[in-house]
């Protein structure tokens, strides 16, 4: 089995494109979808987004909240369509917006990056305790060629409460992006996620800061950003963009996710 | 079933002392204690420590991070720990440092303060995507007379490399216990994670910034500070501090967890 999503990032692009299809199963989205709002809700709505991705995207982001709603059961759910995703090619991104330290961050590391049950090809991590507490995931990532994505600028509208802070005039979200710099190897091992919907401007980051990253950004569709408007957004930096699309695929409905799946692709000129 | 740890903390530090224990079992911890490093190994150290922790301290603090490495079993372990500490009266802080925004925060709120298999008396969030973004958490929290702790300033060597990061003047570990100040209510629905083993001045945060906020304080017994200069390290603060003890409970060994918290116990003068 081919794994982690840094070390054939080009790979999937040159044959599908960066598009990335989340699996955001809410008690809203399982809803609309006429779905139970219960751990098998969830695998059916996961199973129904990985039919819908397979040869038209490569990477697919689940979103371990709404599994984690039903505990052990709903993380044994997440557990199954981790594994199903990867067995078809897919690479899954883990949204689970993980941060801690010394050994309970190696325990989380282990836990999205190891050889357990939820292994996944990347995992998106907080850097609130520290950009060096995560190394227990950079490291980890660099064996399976698996890439962190570290939180920098979000795409909330209280996401400035905190981000826009500084140090020696450098916001939070630029000094993240620079030690991801310093940090990531050939493999992409460190990216960061950037939310679209704000501008690269508002985010308190630059180009230059962005320069050679992987960056995941989510808030394409629902949210508010439309994916004509990327290389708008990022410029330079938008050919290592992983532009995320979540609650915007059930458009037409949970039957007919391929279609809402092929407009996204059109709107890139995919 | 009483339920909550804001609105029953005073009743806690009247009948036992405001000490917390904590439940990590790490790969390292469980070796040392021979047992193993499984779903398992998890269910019985974390049962280990319950049956100790009983009618000596108030208050447990299970570290999800070491759970989760075994996926949908870790987490059916931790649902037992949970539920077991529950039933002999032991409020459980679920130490899960989540943090997200909109429906996602909804999500975790509902893994961890709702009705489901994981329900706790308390969580500890990450404030990186906003305050305002953990409101789910602290709706869900103010139901049950439960309490989320904001992480504001941890006790890592690196955390001042965000935390550190000021907007007009105030640090982001003051911002935090500002805001929580501002939200919180007379049960206690909002307090902070301010790490011991640095001094408060270090933290970025007074005396005066920490003022009604409850603060979970880890960092004590191996990890450096002593419990008997909690006074000294939070001086007016100190009579809401909930010190954390993991890893030195172990230092008897498995058999004498007791042993081990009522050392600790001795040391806090209870």
């Amino acid at each position: 089995m081919v794994t982690g999503l840094g070390s054939r990032f080009d790979t999937i692009v040159e044959s599908l494109g960066p598009l990335c299809v989340g699996i955001d199963p809410s008690a809203d989205a399982l809803r609309a979808a006429g779905l139970s709002d219960s751990a098998e809700g969830v695998l059916e709505f996961g199973r129904a987004i990985l039919a819908a991705s397979v040869s038209r995207v490569g990477i697919v982001k689940p979103q371990v909240a709404y599994f984690e709603r039903f505990g052990a059961r709903g993380i044994g759910s997440l557990e199954m369509i981790i594994r199903e995703a990867r067995e078809v090619g897919l690479a899954v991104i883990a949204d689970a917006k993980r941060g801690d330290i010394g050994s309970t961050m190696d325990g989380y590391a282990d836990a999205w990056l190891g050889h357990g049950p939820l292994h996944s090809d990347a995992l998106t991590v907080n850097p609130y305790l520290g950009f060096d507490a995560l190394e227990p995931a950079f490291s980890r990532a660099s064996i399976h060629g698996a890439t962190v994505f570290v939180l920098s600028a979000t795409s909330n509208s209280n996401a400035e409460q905190l981000q826009r802070a500084t140090i020696s005039g450098k916001s939070l979200s630029a000094l993240v992006a620079r030690f991801a710099r310093e940090r990531t190897g050939k493999d992409n091992t460190v990216g960061v996620v950037v939310g679209a919907t704000r501008g690269l401007a508002e985010s308190g980051v630059t180009e230059a800061d962005l320069d050679g990253l992987l960056i995941l950004a989510p808030g394409f569709g629902a949210q508010g950003a439309s994916l004509s408007d990327l290389s708008t957004i990022f410029g330079a930096a938008s050919t290592r963009v992983i532009p995320s699309v979540s609650r915007s695929v059930l458009n037409d409905g949970i039957d007919n996710i391929s279609r809402s799946i092929d407009r996204h692709r059109k709107e890139m000129g995919l």
